[in-house]
């Protein structure tokens, strides 16, 4: 008998930028011919059918002029491509127009296209760099930092995936004015709860600027593009020392992806965020955590803003609560959720500690008020 | 517009051993309860249907008996299982077990086994630990070290997967025994591949021992089994400074990966390898990088191992020189070959560059030859 010790030690720099403006395709191009991919001439660009016209075409158009060799992968939209099938359909379509390592991956679209772009980076020939052009609000607040990427499948939402960091991020603000009116609410459900976790100055700006953030105006706009990677990579950031923290950003997620896996997707990702908001604010506010002034307030701000904070009258309650059991967070079968402090903050249950084991009767009784 | 930086540098210890020795079930066990797995209780096994019964039941029966939660996952035996749909009915029937984040997967079986089930650890929840204990000869010479995990497609073997270290590696030499005589043959090809590529004593040692080998003499399994995974391990360390060197590790594999698919995988990964390797010995010697009484050595050894070392009539031999473009060190469209430099060595043609771009006509007469 013999051991043998694999010694397996380095240091992983996954150093990226994240680039908030306006139309931004010239940059990434800019960008590429200065070393972003380094000597990679091969691109992929995958997007969807939505996408694919108005941001996807052009960006194609702008690599292949600067002499790069492209092709276009496109997807039907929606949430159902965000499956095995899909990603497989990409994969196959890439081994056959002659796609090897030596390639680079950039997805043009929302939050699915960069879930599942990253995705196939990460496995496609055990791993090819890829790059994040985000054009919807909600990719933008959540999607553009934490390098999380994932499909779903029949059972739970992105339950199959990797961490992948990008080599960089454009958010393109521009792209918002052309998204439909629930899209950008949708959006706004991840960047209030960035608020609601995070910075109590974030959620008064919000509450006083609202208009202007759905006018498009550029300060209001810029404001929350900036605060949500600020909140978002501080978090991120201070978990790599202090392990749990992350998951302060499931806030209202514990209902949230229930709902929308329950809805079968006919609710989008923030519009059921907004109802497991609502959730937790209750939940929150029943356990002494916040004031029920404050449980209001926020529930206020995601009625205002376009977002349902009721648990719609199709969905199964029962089954609801069933399916709280798929989350993430639970540990050896108990439910735990993360609860908010007030306006801005999380609590910490105890050192390091953010989700807190809740009673299914707790979980089920707030179901059936809301 | 503001660009946001993301800082992410770590330092990532992957650090394990390789266990090598008889019977090591109680030994995983009691590293099991000495913390090996932290603080996890739940185990799912993932076997296939030869090994279930003569090895993972027994692993299951014991790990349930030290008081933890195990499943056992089976698919069918062959590499026709290493694909996606495999991957996903394992997913699915974790995910109905109700196996979330907090679980470890232990991979019970050959290569194929640990290959898929590293590849299912890897993208589970985004990555939950794994053990491999290893009951072929292949996977104890090759896929033991490396980190190299990957699924099979319709159109190329190994082209969706990832890099990702097991908590330990056990190599049980005791399973040897009840190995198909071709699949210990099949182990036989990596393991004298390493002799070429590494050191011309193991091969010396090999060629004087073989028939001690085929009948599990303790200090011949041993000192193959040590001198796999030190040849192995070199490689892939130096290679994380000296990019390049790893593939090396590809001798043989252009034309062995080619006819295995083009085989329909009638052909074990270890007849396609030794095959791969009478051609590169044969291209070596035609390029002067060794003699021909070398190249000869090589495919003796090969034949007397019990291998073919001549393409089989049914394969169509054009068909598998267009195969080799599917090979992974094909560059801007160009065949890429690893060649021996005599025996125990390969040629460095450049500094870090192994792989030669090689003609398609000399491919060819290589092949219409063989
Ligand atoms: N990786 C992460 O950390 C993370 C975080 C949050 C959410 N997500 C995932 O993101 C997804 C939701 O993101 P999403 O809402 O961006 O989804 P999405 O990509 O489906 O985009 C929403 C819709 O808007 C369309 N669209 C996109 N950009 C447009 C534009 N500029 N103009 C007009 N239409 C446009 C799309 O075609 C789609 O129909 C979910 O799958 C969720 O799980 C991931
Ligand atoms: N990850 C890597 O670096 C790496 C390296 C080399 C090969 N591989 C992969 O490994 C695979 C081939 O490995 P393999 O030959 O071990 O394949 P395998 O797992 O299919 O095992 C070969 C056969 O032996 C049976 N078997 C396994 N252990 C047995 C035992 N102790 N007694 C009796 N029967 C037993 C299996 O059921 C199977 O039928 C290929 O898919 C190849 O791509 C991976």
């Amino acid at each position: 008998m013999s051991i043998f010790n694999v010694e397996l030690k380095k240091v992983v720099d996954d150093t990226y930028d994240i680039e908030i403006g306006y139309n931004l395709s010239d940059t990434l191009v800019s960008d590429l011919e200065n070393g972003l991919a380094g000597k990679i001439k091969k691109f992929a660009v995958i997007t969807d059918t939505n996408v694919r016209d108005p941001y996807a075409l052009p960006i194609c158009e702008k690599i292949k002029h600067a002499g790069y060799s492209v092709d276009l992968f496109v997807f039907p939209a929606g949430e159902k491509s965000k499956s095995r099938e899909t990603k497989a359909k990409i994969e196959d379509a890439m081994l056959k127009k002659g796609y090897r390592r030596d390639c680079c991956i950039i997805a043009v679209g929302g939050g699915v296209v960069t879930d599942l772009s990253g995705f196939i980076a990460g496995t496609y020939g055990r791993g090819v760099p890829f790059i994040n052009y985000a054009t919807t609000l909600l990719a933008a607040a959540d999607a553009s930092v934490g390098g999380k990427t994932a499909i779903d499948t029949p059972l739970a939402t992105n339950t199959i995936g990797l961490f992948n960091q990008p080599q960089k991020v454009y958010i393109d603000i521009a792209a918002w004015k052309t998204l439909p009116q629930r899209q950008m609410a949708s959006g706004m459900a991840e960047t209030i709860k960035h608020a609601c976790l995070g910075s109590e100055d974030m959620f008064e700006f919000i509450e006083e600027n609202l208009d202007d953030i759905y006018s498009f105006k550029k300060f209001a706009c810029e404001y929350i593009a900036e605060n949500n990677c600020r909140i978002k990579y501080n978090v991120v950031m201070k978990d790599e020392r202090e392990a749990g923290l992350r998951e302060t950003l499931n806030l209202g997620h514990t209902v949230g992806r229930a709902i929308e896996t329950v809805s079968d997707y006919k609710l989008l990702h923030g519009e059921a965020l907004s109802i497991g908001m609502a959730a937790q604010a209750l939940m929150s506010a029943r356990l002494g955590y916040m004031s029920e002034e404050q449980a209001e307030r926020v529930i206020k701000l995601y009625e205002r803003a376009g977002l349902p904070t009721r648990i719609p009258d199709y969905i199964d309650r029962e089954e609801l609560v069933k399916k709280l059991y798929t989350d993430k967070k639970v540990r050896d079968g108990k439910l735990r959720f993360v609860l908010q402090k007030g306006i801005g903050a999380t609590v910490e249950f105890a050192p390091g500690v953010y989700a807190k084991p809740i009673e299914e009767s707790l979980a089920r009784e707030i179901i059936m008020e809301l």
